[in-house]
Order: structure tokens, then sequence, then C-alpha cells
């Protein structure tokens, strides 16, 4: 039973558990070929993690940001986060990133085709961060993106050409696009589609494609921490944080033991 | 102002909603280049949408089913679901499926980076099915696995070598991981990392491996039917189709008019 990769991704989450030290930092910036053995990455040949990167400077994170406001009324959120950082990596480094695929993650919009899931521009920014910096520390970064998703009042990037004025910002307290947006529209009182939720969903694309940019360059000076403990562990199943304000005072809980699989871990099968 | 994208979109939102007879059949099955003209495609040159595609036998189906279940244990849920499909497409056409990252999405497990949204097979099959019929035909099939993933008794796939015996089956009513393999766990009698619930979501990411390619299958004969109205259609915000579960009987309202951005579109702003 091949569970090595399980093993390093609960080492890894461990690690992030008891916030990352000075030993941490090293172990996430070391880029790399996320979970793959340099062997097994050799075999594959191409199509490897992560793609060259180089750090961008604060006009291009800006004009990364503008890129994706502009580029939600092209394609909406997911496209808008990824294609925001992916038109200045391709400007600035050409291949591999002129070759993937730009519209990869379009699907994701509305919380994944439309149902409300996981707010489409993490999704591109996830994309994103594990492009460049592989899937592991992709994932770091992407676990910090959620959190400063889910406990920042957005949208804060003010566009260069907004398409509405908008009055209000909220928190969403979930990575959740049904969440999100339906707290923001009850709080500014507009309906979904109106031009103030549509410039309101491409602003905060921009945040997150302009906060994933921003950590990537701190990955890229090797001062990078992971500081946010993930849910999965903190809640002993993935989840939001916030569980009352699903289900009350009655949160379930999970009928076994959490934690099995890494006793099995640990004994070696 | 380009509204251009969102007016597609909307169109085809419009068409799925009127469920799709030979017209739709025929609008949807045209392939082509996703939401960006020929002319934006040519200028942009690689990196083009979709990669081709070839109809997988049964046996190919029932192997990158087996892929996807032993994967999970590589690299979890959204590794998992893209890899199954992945792997043979790099074995039966090459390139470009060698130089595309088979690592990409595994950030998304857990419901993203462990936060218990989308469930990560869900952005894996996405990926799969935009890569092989463009972001467009790709997002269509990706709502029909949505629904399928919300309304079946899952997980359906029986593996060749399965790693627990598992003795339930149980409807998501969401796209969540969180909701989904909560209430499988609740079901079950087991916790999370558990050896059952380690291979439940195996076998659930072979399932919505499969079905992508079932549909990508029919997509390739010109067989292939949106049915499913999407939710953001039908419930005037991106969601899910239960909303008394979270809500009760207190549904919010949404504040504004729905579809003000429609009106906008057809006044030509």
């Amino acid at each position: 039973m091949d569970f090595k990769m399980l093993d390093e991704e609960v080492s890894r989450r461990g690690l992030i558990k008891g916030a990352a030290g000075l030993a941490g930092v090293v172990a996430l910036t070391a880029g790399g070929l996320g979970f793959l053995s340099k062997a097994e990455a050799a075999k594959k040949g191409a199509g490897e993690l992560p793609f060259p990167y180089k750090k961008f400077t604060d006009a291009e994170i800006k004009e990364a940001g503008n890129i994706a406001h502009d580029n939600w009324f092209k394609g909406f959120c997911s496209y808008a986060a990824l294609s925001g950082g992916l038109t200045i990596l391709r400007r600035k480094i050409g291949e591999p990133y002129t070759s993937f695929p730009m519209e990869l993650t379009t699907f994701a919009h509305g919380g994944t085709s439309g149902w409300g899931g996981t707010c489409g521009t993490l999704i591109g920014a996830g994309v994103l961060s594990t492009l460049c910096a592989g899937p592991k520390i992709g994932e770091a970064i992407n676990n910090e993106v959620c959190n400063f998703y889910a406990t920042s009042a957005l949208p804060i990037f003010v566009p260069d050409h907004p398409k509405a004025q908008i009055k209000t910002t909220s928190t969403s307290n979930s990575p959740l696009c049904h969440l999100s947006v339906g707290k923001w529209m009850q709080k500014e009182g507009v309906g979904f589609l109106s031009p103030q939720q549509m410039d309101r969903c491409g602003r905060l694309a921009a945040d997150m494609c302009m906060k994933t940019i921003e950590y990537l360059n701190l990955w890229a000076d090797g001062k990078f921490e992971a500081k946010t403990k993930a849910p999965v562990m903190a809640n002993e199943i993935p989840s939001q944080n916030n569980c009352t304000e699903c289900h009350g005072s009655n949160i379930p809980k999970t009928s076994g033991k959490f934690g099995t699989g890494l006793d099995l871990l640990k004994s070696g099968h």
C-alpha cells in the first residue's frame, strides 16, 4: 500500500500545525518536484512542476490585478484570477507558460459550474501557485490565500477601470462562492448579475491573484511561512472554521476516531 | 464594456435551461475554441483548447477508474480524478497531454486545501473535460458531473484492488466535500482518515473520472446533451439545490432583482 504521499502530506500538515519555524521555512521554500520523487519525475519526462518563476515587481502585481478585474468580464472569476498572473508570466518568461491553456479553470466560476462551492478565484489562484511553486508549496500558499479570503473584508483592490461603483466590503468567513457573494449582495443591497456584484467579483479575483503573487514572491526570497492551520487538521474533517454558522449549537461529531489513517501510516501499513 | 463572453454564457445557460433539443446538441458538440474567437486564439498561439480527443473503450474507462482509485493514495482526490484520465490520454495520444502537469490540481483536495468546499474530484474532472472539449463544453459536462455527484448514491465503482471494504453508499445533495464525506462517514460509522473513508473517496474519484469520460465519449459522437439546469440560473445565485438543508425555512432573498446584468447586456451597455 503506497501511503508515502499521504505520509508526507500529514508530516507537512503537522509542520503547518506547529506554525513554521526556521526549519519549516526551509522545507517549504525548497521548491523541487512536488510530491513526486526526482526519480519518478525524471521517468515521466515533460509536464514537470514547478515552472520557472521570476518575482513580480510591485507595478506588475498591480497590473496583474487590473488584468484579473478586466478579465472577469471575459470569462468570470476563475479565469480572471488565473489569467491575471499567467498573462504577465507569459510576457516575462514565455514557455512553458505560453503553452499552458489560459482558459483551463473557467468552468470553476460560480463555485464550480455555478454550484456555489469553492469560489472560483481560489481555484484559479491555486493553479497559479501550483504552476509556479509546485503542488506542495502551491497548496501551502493556497491554504494561506483561502484563509485571507475567509477572514478579510473584501474586495480591497480598486481597479483602474471600474465598471461599477460599490459601497460595501464584507467578510465571508468561508471559501464558498454562495456565502461570500450572498453576504456581500445582502449588505450592498443588490442582486446577482447586477453591475455592482459583477464588479465586486472582478475586484475579488484581483485580490486573490495579487495575494497569490505576493506569497510567490516571498517564497522566491525564501521568506514564505505557512502560518494557517489547515481546517482539515483543526476540525478533523475538511471544513470551514465557523461550524456554528450552518450547524448552530448542534455540531455533529464524526462517528469514528480521527486519525486512524495516521495510525495506519505510523504502523507501516 | 466587453460583455460578449457574458452574453454568450447567458445564451448558453438559456439553452441549457430549456433542455437541449437538436439545436442544443449541435451547438454543444461543435467543439471549437471555447469562449475565445478563432482570431483571438490565433493571436495567442500555443496553449489552445481543446486538446485532441480519442474515445475511450469500455476497458480504458474501467482502467481509468482503477488508476484514479489507486492514485488517491498518492495525491488525494483531485489528483486521482484528473490523473485517471490523463494517464490514458498520454498513452493514447501523447502530446500535448504529456507536457500537461498531472499534479496541477492536487491542491484542490479536501474541498480546496482542506477547506471543505467543492469536492476535489469535481475540480480534477472539470480540468479533464475542459482539456478534452474546451471551456464551454468542458463546463457543460462538468455541470452534468456535479449533478451526478449531488444526486447519486456513491460510491458506485468497485476497484480491482480495494484497500478497505465498505458497507455504505450515501447521496450528498451537494457538491461540497464537507457534506459529502461527512454524511458518508456518519452513515458508515467511521472517522476521517479511516481506511474506509480513504477507500470511499478513492472510489468516488474513480466515479467522477469515469462519468466525465463517458460524457466526453458522447460528445465525441455528437450525442452529448446538457440536461441539468445550472443552479445559478435556477436559484438566482450560485448554489446547491437543497436550500432548506442549511437555511431551514428561512431562505434569504437576494436584495436586488436578479438579471439586471442580463438587462444591461440586452440594452447594449
